[in-house]
């Protein structure tokens, strides 16, 4: 059978997303034009306005509508208490948790040699520049528990020495409703060495 | 945190496919969002045309560009042999295996009396009326090996029964390259009864 064009080239473009594979593709594209066409048409709206719509905040280098972001702009934020965070999205799921009321500072990556990533690349210097002008007592460094998470952690931990502001990382341990058996030995490991007091 | 507009809608929108829950469309937003905004173009162009450019084909039900589509048009293919599909993606699965050279016609869904899906509402007299008139003389059944597809594919061949067209259906059995310790006892039991001389 000749492809049909139109289906292949939606298959084509979806299966570029990460985790979509040409097979949930295909599944994808199928459901998109077995449903409504308003969906499609919401979709495509949504789609083409996306880059036009959202910008990087200047202050803390999230994606937003507004300039400063609602976050930097919010009067009732803890203006002392700054979290940084390797990308935008990770700012979406801190604010999920509800838990922490400071604001954030987005480093647009993770120090990653031999991927090419290099300190410079990164929004190190500016952050260095925030904590020093804008009265940061603390610097909650949220980066993924990974070598090139850990490593960045030291490297920021490094640039931040001297300037007043006191640096701490996440905690690591076991997942909350985690099972032990589970648990990698990594992080049984490090769940041993930060055992906090019952 | 106030919401970020554009990227939320964006993610409810994607949180509907089958498949995707609200943290995996969030991870395809912010893809999207960080990907060269072309991609997110195109994307929108293929979606917002997609309706406008397929319809089904008046003769064997597949979605396509033209009409009749590709493969009724063909006239190299075998038209004494006609494959029944339950949906229009699944002629795509089977283009792809190479093996078929006939044509197709979509029923549109199986019999499934549950859901309200009754032999009235699938494409049943439509492939009974082009059995009786294209001349065909196999008629292949290749619906899911599950409970639906088997009621129907039991339904079909009754309704065929004295059209002169022999009724087959898709072997069932062990994927190939699978193992015998993970088939499950019906496909072992049916792989059994449907043992071949070797």
């Amino acid at each position: 059978m000749a492809r049909l064009d139109a289906i292949e080239r939606l298959v084509m473009l979806l299966a570029k997303l990460p985790g979509i594979g040409k097979k949930t593709a295909g599944r994808l594209a199928y459901h998109i034009l077995d449903s409504d066409r308003t969906y499609a048409q919401a979709l495509a709206g949504e789609l083409s306005r996306l880059h036009d719509s959202l910008s990087r905040c200047s202050v803390c280098g999230v994606w937003t509508e507004t300039e400063p972001c609602p976050v930097c702009a919010d009067e009732s934020r803890d203006k002392a208490s700054l979290c940084v965070v390797e990308r935008a999205q990770d700012v979406r799921i801190i604010e999920e948790a509800r838990e922490f009321r400071g604001r954030f500072h987005v480093l647009g990556g993770l120090i990653a040699p031999l991927e090419g990533v290099n300190p410079g690349d990164l929004s190190i210097g500016k952050l260095v520049g925030r904590v020093k002008t804008e009265g940061i007592t603390e610097v909650i460094l949220a980066l993924n528990p990974t070598l090139e998470g850990d490593t960045t952690s030291l490297y920021v931990q490094k640039q931040l020495e001297g300037s007043g502001a006191v640096v701490t990382r996440l905690a690591s341990g076991l997942p909350v409703g985690g099972d032990l058996e589970y648990a990698d030995r990594l992080t049984l490991s490090r769940s041993f060495r930060s055992r906090v007091k019952f």
